[in-house]
Formats: C-alpha cells, structure tokens, sequence
C-alpha cells in the first residue's frame, strides 16, 4: 500500500479552499452538527436537506453528496433513491457510510441498494466493511475505505494506508461521520476518489494527533480537533508525514 | 440608519433576564443544540416540538416562535401552518429564517406560504433575502433583517444598522440560525420588533467580538461564544459600543 | 434517605466500563449529541435508531433502553410501542424520561402509555413528575427520579437522596436528558434500579462539581463536563464524597 506524500495531500486541501464545494449531506441527526462544522473548518460548505421534495434539487448543484444512516427514518430513507439518481444522472460523487450496518436488516437492505450504483465510495469500520463484503465484491468500481488505527483504502487503480489519527477520535461521537463528510468535499475537486480519501484522512489524522496533545478529554478533543482542521496548513502536513515514517 | 444606543440594549437584555420567554422553535436538526444553549445563555428557554399534534399546545404557552427551514421535512412543512395560526391568533412575534432558500423551490413554496401572514420578521443573509424580494416587498407589516458584516433591519417606522459582529461567526455552523431565536427571544418582551432584533444582533456580536479576541479557531469560537453571551451586561455593551464610534 | 457510598458508586461505574453496554436512546434531537457524547466518556456505547421498521433489532441486542420525548414526532410516536415490547419481551431495563410533558396532552397520553409497562425507570424534573403523579403512583414497580438541587430516588425497595451537582447543569441544553442515558448505561450492568440511578447521577453531580469549578460560562461547562465524566475514577468520587459529608 502507498502514502501519499505531503505536498499531494495539500494540493487537494487547497483545492478544496479555493473551490469551496457544497456538500449534499444526508446524515444522521447526532452527527450533522459536527459534520457541517468540521466541512466549515476543512473550507467546504454544508448544506443537509431531507425532504423527498427537494432533495434533488439541492444535491444537483452540490459538488458532492454523502449518505449516512445512522439514523434513518422513514423520510430519509425514500430521500436515498433520489440522491442516487441525481449521482448517477450528473456524475456527482457519492460517499455511503453504512453504520451499524451489522445491527439492522434494514440497513442491510439500503447499503445493498446504495451499493449497486457503480463507482461510489464506501466508508466503514473493519466490522461494518465485513458485513458488507459480500455487496462490496459486487459493487462496479466502489472505492473501499475502511477506518481504524489504521486506514484502508482501496479502488481498482490505487490502494494507500493512513496511520495518522488518535484513539480520542473513536470517543467522540460524529468524528467518524464528519471523516465521510470531509471525503466527499475532496471527491469534489479531486477525480481519483481513493486520493481524495487519503487525502481527507491524513489531514484530519494530522488534526487529531494535534487536537490529542492540547486537549485533557474528549470534550475539549472535539473543540481542539475543530480548530486544528481550520488551521491546517502545508508546512503541517509535512513536518507532521516527515515524523511518522 | 440609526443604531440603537447602549442603554436600550440593555434594557430589552434586562426584561429577557427577567420574563425568562420561552421560544417554541420550529428549526432545523443541525442548530437545534445551539439554538437551545444560545437561548438558555441568553435567559431564555427554548422548547423545539415538531408533532403535528402538539405544536400548536407548544406554542399557545410561548413568547415568541421561531421558524426556520434548515432542514425541513414532510412533518415539519405540516407543522408550520399550526404554527402561523397560533401567531396568527394569539398576536404571537414570529421570526422566520429562510435558510438556503435561494437552493430549492419548496423552500421559495413554504416562504411564501409564511409570508402572507403579517408582522412577521424575516432574518437571512443577502442572498436569501434578494430570492425572496418580491414576497417582502408584499408582506404587509414585515420587519426584514438581513445579516452579513453590517446587519440592517428595516421596518414600516424604523430602520438600523449593527455594526458588530466577527467573521468567525460564519464559520461555525448554527451561529446564524442561533440568531434568530434569540431575536424571537427579544421580540417576546419588546413590542417593536426592529429594536427587538437590533438589541438582540448587538449584544450577539459584541459577545462574538469578544470571543474572536479568546479562541483559536471555529471550535474554541463556539465555546467563547456561549460564554459570552451568558456574561454579556451593560457595563460590557457600553465601553464596546462606544468603542466601536 | 439514604446516600449510596463511595465503593458502590465506583463499582457501578467499573461495570459500566468493563462491559461498555450499548444503550439504545430514542431521543430528542436536540439532545442527541451531548447524549452520545457523555455515554461514551461514561465507557458505554450510544444507537440512535429511530425507523420503525428497525429500532426493535437495534434494542434487542442493546443492554438498556432510553425513551425521551422531548422532540418526539410522528415516526418516534409509532417506534415507542416498538421498544416497549422489547423491554417487556426481553427483560430490558427501560428509563423513560418526559420533557416537557406538563405543556403537551400529547407527551401525557404518551407518558400514560409507557407507564402501563411494570418496571420502568422514570427521570424527570420536579414539574414534570407532578404532571404524571396519577400515572405513576398507578405504575407498577416503578422507580422514581425527581432531578433538582438534591435529586430524590424512589423505588418500592429503596430511597436515595443524591446532593451533587451544580446550577450550571440547568443552563445547558441536553444535560438532563444525558442523565437519563447514564442512568440507562448502569442499569444495564445493575440490577437494583434505584442503586444505577444513584450511582450515575452521583458521579455526575460530581462531574459538574469539578466542571464548574474550570469554566467560565455554560459553554466552557459543557466541554468540561464531558471532560470530567470521562476521567472520573473511586479516588475523585471518594475524596469529593466526603467532602460534602
């Protein structure tokens, strides 16, 4: 597996700045303020329709879309197919994020729709990757990230690992979520989707190794890894990628 | 334009303190968090029903409703002509926010459901309120609060200019939708609703003023900016709207 | 009254970590992130499921049961006779928690329901357990939390007064109902009920104790908060025991 190296890593992050990309996110209510805070922080732009009846309309003009089910509903799962369309219709980039997938039949069912579309992005962890493999093999073109101390990411062309981040960031909920959220506003700018992902991930791994060391507790993690993904800079990334290898 | 003097600032602050209104706010999932601990900060008490059979119970007992259509869905878009007949009714202050509404033709929909009734006061950012130029320019008795780096509020009988304000206060997410409420949060003690919402947008950005001066970033923002708001007073209004001449 | 001592508090809470029970929480969305975040610095693991046609599965493997109604709406009002079977059915300890249920005869008809299941836990403040007197002194089984200045516990077996905590933890949206999802974390490693609520709203209490004493408003509180609950431990829990002997 590669790295990506500092200076590609802070090509797509300035692309993301200057660009500014919206990012259609239809996620879960526990994550969503986070979420659109760590896009304000990273320089995109949140913007977290649900209604049947507009969320096409606001997914079109968008950069990217992101789906998470962390709490699907009855309403947002009838947005699902439309957001689909609208990613396949327009060539937009979509990032799934299947969570607890392994607790609910239902969301079993979903991911398996969302997962026929081709050339979509998968975000998980090791357990939700799993209970997933079996649609992942069959899915055309999915780029397949799996998060952990380590993480993964693989497509048909590339495949990098990412070993920045923190443990404090698994003790805060909607930091993982955020992680799908800031992936697809780098899918925005950037056409290889497994770059954007190593990108987004080695920035924000960067941000909460930074966040891990002024903080006392999660709490003031959240605050301090919020900051640290505003301040986020090329000189950053580099002394922060040079020290890890 | 005029601006509102220190003295009336306080003085509409000093009666939230006191009546402690309750605002029954119709807002979106993303700023619901905020919204509740800028109204508590505030002296306020926010209360954030959303059932179709109970909303109007909710809001018969308020001081003041907010409406905001950050994240509308099929039952909140049900709620809302609930909402407009207890304001309607009970000659209740109703704030509308019509977030992104520049981005979707429901939203344009519902706005100009809203409109129609009269006296409202409607608060969004340039864009927002250009979209919805021609309902304005028909609402009989609006008030129209349009934010940014200078806010003006502009009324049949009066119209101001605040001047406060940071620009962190558009990187945090909720920080705009937060204002309104605690515009309604004035309104429920204030019967002019331009003074209302101009003593409310001073004290917000004198407290994000100070704040910008103690963080380092968007997540330390928020966190002084709950702060500050909570330990706003006249003396502080005083030396930093003289200040500010 | 009694007051649980020191060792049974920390014994609680040791559980709580080793055997870190998912609890699953239909709850209000403005309270649903403070209330991730505290059960995962308390050790347990936080599912937010709401869809009708899942939240059974997501309850049945869940070691505790929380329901607030503080934003319920449509879909939550079909998913609570869902979990109710589930805590019937399965023996899951179940805390109930009525926001605001004395503003609503919608919140009463629903609170009336959930207290026709034997053995429910029930948090509330002390207008709100005034409100459900009648339906409570008919619930069998039941165990009663009145939250305040001293927060009182009442089961058939036992009575515990807990006096910790701090004015602050009112000014901060999601804090009360966070409680809720401790006391649901520890009643699912505890069997005697009122035993799990005293020791959760215990080392809570304690937690805002050493909050309040690091920050500078109710922003700064909550992120203190947060801190404290994670780093909580028998040493702190004794020494600030004693001290308020």
């Amino acid at each position: 597996m590669e790295r990506l190296d500092a200076a590609r890593v802070a090509s797509v992050l300035a692309r993301v700045a200057e660009a500014r990309p919206r990012v259609q996110c239809l996620t879960n209510t526990v994550a969503q303020n986070i979420t659109a805070n760590m896009l304000l922080a990273f320089g995109a732009i949140p913007s977290m329709a649900i209604h049947v009846d507009e969320v096409a309309a606001m997914a079109e003009g968008a950069g990217a879309i992101l789906i998470n089910i962390g709490t699907i509903n009855a309403e947002s799962e009838l947005a699902i197919p439309k957001l689909l369309e609208v990613a396949r219709d327009r060539g937009k980039p979509l990032v799934f994020d299947p969570v607890f997938v392994e607790l609910s039949p239902l969301r079993r069912h979903i991911a398996g729709q969302v997962l026929r579309l081709p050339d979509i992005l998968v975000r998980g962890n090791a357990t939700e990757m799993a209970t997933l493999s079996f649609d992942l093999a069959a899915a055309r073109g999915a780029t397949r990230v799996t998060t952990g101390k380590v993480d993964r990411i693989e497509s048909g062309a590339a495949s990098f690992a990412v070993a920045h981040g923190h443990p404090l960031m698994t003790r805060v909920t909607g930091i993982g979520c955020a992680a799908g959220a800031l992936i697809a506003a780098c899918c925005a700018v950037e056409p290889d989707k497994a770059v954007a992902a190593a990108a987004a991930l080695t920035a924000y791994g960067i941000a909460g190794e930074i966040a891990a060391e002024r903080c006392r507790g999660p709490g003031s993690f959240e605050v301090e890894l919020i900051d640290a993904v505003a301040a986020m800079d090329a000189a950053t990334l580099a002394a922060r990628m040079e020290a890890r290898q």
